[in-house]
């Protein structure tokens, strides 16, 4: 049984393609720069990267590209699209339509378009991914799986904002959170890693990356994230601001004379580590200038993690007291400086690192917390790309 | 000595006259609807409440209305003017320019004008205050107590937002914090009250009235407050919405095609208790109509708590564990069963109330913890007009 994942972006697309016998990965890549000049497709080959450039104009085009690719002689694992069982989508947002993952009909898709409303920038390409399947595979089972599905439990003490109803009544105005393939892999995965029942466990997952967000899991369910009804709010990340008093939005837009759509530009593009820094998005080049002593970026730093274990506050509050605490995604992963400074002097919460430990842990599945400590402090790294796969093998095989 | 206290607002006035050697209040009141139809002076005298009708059509006339009360034959307290050594403000927003109160000179007055431009609202009618007593009292020495001061202590992890750094310094775009007098006085006072030293205590101070924001205090020094650059940010109040995610923001003014200044309305006038309850800005008719079923009045109460429970815990962690969790305000000093609702669950870092205790204290100075709780959770009614004439009485004895 062979599943290709796909995650459609606006000018990108990434896939892999999984054996759900062996769990492997037989082929992933790619394409960048879809529309634009100099677009190209990108894979590992052996112990080579292959790049190969092409006037890739439209998603449909992309995905042409790439099952070509899986079937060629040269760079193929596959001989004939036909050993593809079912194409799995990471869909952004779901709305409040849907709470699980669902073989995509005529009637899903509907939904879906519902949902561009809320998602204006996100479900246009996963749904143009979603034809281009149908156009070039036929009647493949597809399925759709959502980043905001798992954060539908959440109570709406935690979902409502404290903006007019009507506004919720009127366009489902409201927190939905991302990331939540990831939040319901890793806590789901540090339980069964520490051998507990993931049913009677309070865990915070840190979902930190370029885009990061923290999810409160109760239960196997999810009871609050920090991302709202855009992946803006919550944390300081790579480009987005994070949470921002509503009064500053009004008053830059008044002083600046800029609308709503420049000014959700700035808060998405132009801030963050970024923008506070000045230096880069990206963490690594962030921590370089804080070694060598940039002071925007040592604030930048700070802001990142004090935001961080802020939110581990809040949601152990919210939860009643939390028995895990994980870390995963591109920083959560590797940094343990990140995991250090974030865990530092939360002991009165059962909070207690093993620090020579967690300087060891990069991208692996471990345990930093001290033996004594509480709290079980694990490091998981995230697969959202499996989880997509499984979710869609589990619904053509149902 | 006999010293003002003048609190300005758009339309109204609210006053209080103290005699600090006995620390009593000799004579309070309040003028409403200045330059409305129907304005009027309302004063207690003995034990009734005297209602002066009257055309008040700007803050001067106001307060010379005020003043000529005060020493008028039928209800009055002072024979003349004269007998007031000195006259306190409460001026909103002192911007990065104050950390603490000061005498008003030429040079303040025009650094409280640049900071006009940060408080639109709420800097001009405390100026017209300051105007119109210098106008009718001549040369008596003026003080002026800043909202914003106390919370000048912040480390700029917690005041800087995740917007362009430019921002910041071109507009000076950072949290400023308010309720800074209130915030001082309990988080001083309940150290007093304890008998425990207030320069090494972490406490975090929820003042919650109509409008509320918690405060994270260590070292009697404020480290972080939920109120940002504008009083909008944070708990879901009255009217305000609190936190809010950007892009609900944006979403919002596109989709009601609303410029930033009606967005702001929005978020201030028309949101918080109000906005999701549909019923009531006041918590206590918030809790008759939760008492008789109203859903939404439900659910705006359990926003209200969770997102307090949320701060508690986020703070906490901020400070590293906190010693003493305060309530003050309309709301903490006297509803119990919302002191109860954010403390529940909250053991895992050492909070217990004592609930007989905790509903038998409305408006009192007591410890409502239990004895075994190893954070103090204490109610402190607030005064920040006794704050106000006491740094005013300190700055002009110096």
């Amino acid at each position: 049984m062979k599943i290709l994942v796909l995650n459609c972006g606006s000018s990108s697309i990434k896939y892999k393609l999984f054996d759900m016998e062996s769990k492997e990965v037989v082929a992933q890549g790619g394409i960048e720069k879809i529309g634009l000049k100099g677009s190209f497709l990108k894979f590992p080959h052996g112990k080579d990267k292959v790049v190969l450039e092409g006037e890739i104009l439209e998603h449909k085009s992309g995905i042409e590209y790439i099952l070509g690719v899986l079937t060629s002689e040269k760079y193929g694992c596959i001989k004939s699209l036909s050993e593809i069982n079912a194409v799995g989508h990471r869909v952004v947002h779901g709305g409040e339509k849907f709470n699980k993952s669902v073989l995509i009909t005529d009637e899903v898709l509907a939904k879906v378009v519902e949902c561009i409303d809320i998602a204006p920038l996100h479900n246009p390409p996963n749904l143009a991914g979603i034809y281009a399947v149908k156009d070039l595979m036929g009647d493949i089972p597809q399925v759709a799986v959502f980043d905001t599905a798992f954060h539908q439990t959440m109570p709406s003490k935690a979902y409502m904002y404290g903006v007019p109803y009507s506004l919720y009544e009127k366009y489902a105005i409201r927190r939905y959170g991302f990331h939540g393939t990831s939040h319901r892999y890793v806590s789901r995965r540090v339980c069964e890693f520490l051998g507990v029942p993931y049913e009677s466990q309070k865990v915070v997952c840190a979902h930190i990356g370029n885009g990061g967000s923290l999810a409160a899991v109760a239960g196997g369910k999810s009871q609050d994230t920090s991302m709202g009804m855009t992946p803006v709010e919550g944390l300081l990340m790579g480009t987005r601001a994070g949470d921002v008093d509503a009064g500053v939005l009004s008053f830059i837009m008044e002083k600046e004379n800029v609308g709503p759509q420049t000014m959700s530009t700035i808060v998405n593009k132009f801030s963050g580590l970024l923008g506070i820094s000045g230096v880069s998005s990206d963490m690594r080049e962030i921590r370089e200038a804080v070694d060598s002593g940039n002071e925007r970026s040592k604030l930048a730093y700070d802001m990142f993690t004090y935001r961080i274990k802020k939110y581990v506050g809040a949601y152990a509050a919210a939860l009643g007291g939390i028995d895990t605490l994980v870390f995963t995604g591109g920083i959560g992963e590797n940094s343990s400086i990140t995991r250090e400074d974030i865990c530092k002097d939360l002991e009165f919460m059962g909070i207690k690192l093993d620090l020579n430990i967690n300087n060891e842990i990069h991208g692996d599945e471990a345990i930093i917390s001290a033996p004594d400590s509480k709290v079980k402090v694990v490091v998981i790294p995230t697969d959202e790309e499996f989880m997509i796969a499984s979710d869609t093998l589990a619904i053509v095989s149902a």
